[in-house]
């Protein structure tokens, strides 16, 4: 096994909670939001205790305002959550890495925190674009070794040949890549969703299968009313769909939230 | 805390006067220029003593001639100035960072200088755009921590929700972020300016809100002779926004100092 | 001689077998993919032992999805392969670094293997794009030093005043100029190739040479029956070029495998 | 004085003669070319040897081919020469850092090299564009330190407020600031020129400049029958100027050597 470097990376810790055999959920901003839309769900519903926070040179230089007016500093999160007996490790962040050294380095310094935890298991959550809105959409897998396909399948993943055919990005695709050099157990969730608009249509479909895979159940209230308050937004894009017409506003519809 | 790195920063001492509880102002260039115009005036007005000098790997890889031919390395410098018994640490220089990890490591090697003179407040100043011209700019806020609100509004500060929408990038950013890590009590003052002129409207703004919060009274001639020197310009955008049309020489007129 | 650096890049050696006089062979993705058949064909017709994985923080920063749903990490690969008393030590991958630095540390440690196996001869092999389909490409070559250009011309190989004009980039030139550096005698073969096209009649070219040079013979099946399968789109291509037209699907047709 | 680092610099020492009171003379590629064309024709007109070779992490991954075939790694040379009593180590090469970091990281070693033969004065060639073609080109001046003012104007150097307007990009600038920083007496010398075609006539302009205030005579030949070669081309493109038409073949005639 390989020494990858975390220079340029700082972790907290501010908890160190007693997990039993916690399962590691990441979901960071990407396609569709996808993977962000699951993980804050889980953060919403269940009683989030922070543990890590991870800021980094390799972050934006740049730091966001909140509602208070408060300087926020680009950082990634990591959350336990417990829910039916479960312990869940969940990852979440307003950014990735601005460069591609970045990436592999905050990548190591979360499988630090996973191994810290004796975390076995992770899930990297993720959207994988089609084109096209889809009422069901199907979940679409990548693994870090063969053991994990058949438990997949078992709940309904699909895996397909070379695909997403670019690959997967960032922290999401190197932790597929260093975790399972690694040894850790990783899958790669991704919803299909159309890439152009905010999906939380297909992040309760990811979530589903996540809650299948792991057993736990957990309530979809808030992101049905999510996925209900984007109907018309969907609704206008397929006429304007079916009309084989650009929207007319169609910059403005997209990534609406 | 974390420890950030300042490697490739180089900092040179050149004088340590003794000060009563500093606060640091920081005026780098940025938009309309306002941060700049606050910090210069400051050191025209007042007697700089040079406290230090930051050269970097990270600032860009070239020389400024001067009036006199003589090359200027780019650098950031602090210089300490004195009014009505209160002492100031003015940050000032002509360029930024050329890449993300170097804003970091600038951002941390100030905040070194900052606690190595026990400043515990620092305000970074700037311009918010706004795309239009104003003559009486209002003062936007962001703040590393809670207990700033209050001062900042009783001095006339606006707070505004997730405001600017982009954040606050460099070295301004990044004095909030990693200072109020490090415990420091930071605010960003930033003037509504158009963002396309050099704006000492919004600077003597910025300079006003500035005075009310330290408590000190500058000259202000300076700012509204640049101020008056600009009106023939403004006055001519002034009058092609209103018709509606695209200034002829628009690409010259912008940022004329 | 110069102490490089190899910091960020990581080697797991996986075997080392006993060679003798191991001659080293780099093919990596490039001009016509020339370089890459060639050297694939060589792990497909003979039985290679992999003995070290090249990964990196200067790789992509993300996994290819394969046939299975296993993800892969960027990597480049150093094979042992044994052809009628001759040792070869052949060199693959799927990428190139994402940055210069990078490019000279991948090298560095793939010239520590090198070294690591005694080797003192390399073939660094790749495509030079001509703009033109043809039948019986030339073999242009470029050597780390003089005593290597009688045995290349012996067997065939053109030398061409500074060309190409652009130089050798990434890890083929840097084999060459930071190997030669080191003591090793490097050769770059470089197959004719339209350069719009994957070339596997360019890549059998290459190979001939090589197995005039090195002296051993090996199959050609299967490299003719991806030329025999690229024939149709490479007549489509002519008749068009005659025709002095645009390939209508010309974007389609580049790189077919 | 700050330490500046030269991480991913190599500097191979090859000889190490005793020399007087030596004069470092800068010519890199850039605007015209001046700077090189004058430090290729010392090393032509006169015996250099070479003392040191830097290689560099920061220079371009990629080799380019001699006449010969040989791939030749990017690097800077350092050469001593005589003449007249007077040591000259001019520096020379083909290309630039890939990276800002790069710039300051190899003229720090170029700095050292310098400070190693006991320099105190370096003298940075080039050009400055002024998009007109001028048979009497003036020489443009630029100085670390005042005292270097009066001599450069006795030979006939122009200093000009703030220009060239960008500043002085690359090693040429900072030598200036760097070697300024650290003690050296540094002059950048630049030749006016058009900025589109290479300039014998300009490069021949600051070498006489050059030969008055170190005091030493070179032959002309050589670079006068390379502005000789050039009338052509010159005359073409004055043409065109006068009736205030782009040239028809423009592209073509830029940078002919």
């Amino acid at each position: 096994m390989t020494e990858w470097s975390t220079d340029g990376v700082f972790v907290d810790t501010l908890a160190s909670p007693s997990l039993t055999d916690p399962v590691m959920i990441e979901g960071l901003p990407g396609v569709g939001n996808v993977g962000a839309l699951v993980v804050e769900h889980l953060l919403e519903e269940l009683e989030p205790t922070l543990c890590a926070r991870i800021t980094s040179e390799h972050l934006p230089p740049q730091v966001m305002i909140d509602a208070d007016g408060l300087a926020q500093l680009p950082s990634l999160e990591i959350h336990a959550v417990s829910i039916e007996g479960r312990d869940l490790l969940c990852v979440s962040g307003e950014q990735q890495a601005t460069n591609p050294v970045g990436h592999y380095r905050l990548t190591t310094a979360v499988l630090d925190i996973a191994a810290s935890f004796d975390v076995s298991t992770i899930y990297a959550l993720g959207g994988v674009p089609t084109g096209e809105l889809s009422a069901d959409p199907a979940i679409v897998g990548a693994v870090s070794n063969e053991s994990l396909r058949e438990p997949a399948e078992a709940v309904g993943v699909d895996f397909r040949e070379r695909e997403p055919k670019g690959g997967i990005l960032g922290i999401s695709g190197l932790l597929l890549g260093l975790g399972g050099e690694r040894g850790f157990d990783v899958t790669c969730l991704m919803g299909e969703t159309s890439g152009y608009l905010v999906d939380p249509t297909s992040a309760s479909a990811v979530l589903s299968v996540l809650e299948a895979w792991i057993g736990f159940d957990v309530s979809y209230d808030r992101l049905d009313a999510r996925a209900e308050a984007m109907k018309p937004v969907v609704q206008q894009v397929q006429q304007l769909q079916e009309g084989d017409a650009e929207p007319a506003g169609g910059d403005d519809l997209r990534y609406i939230d």
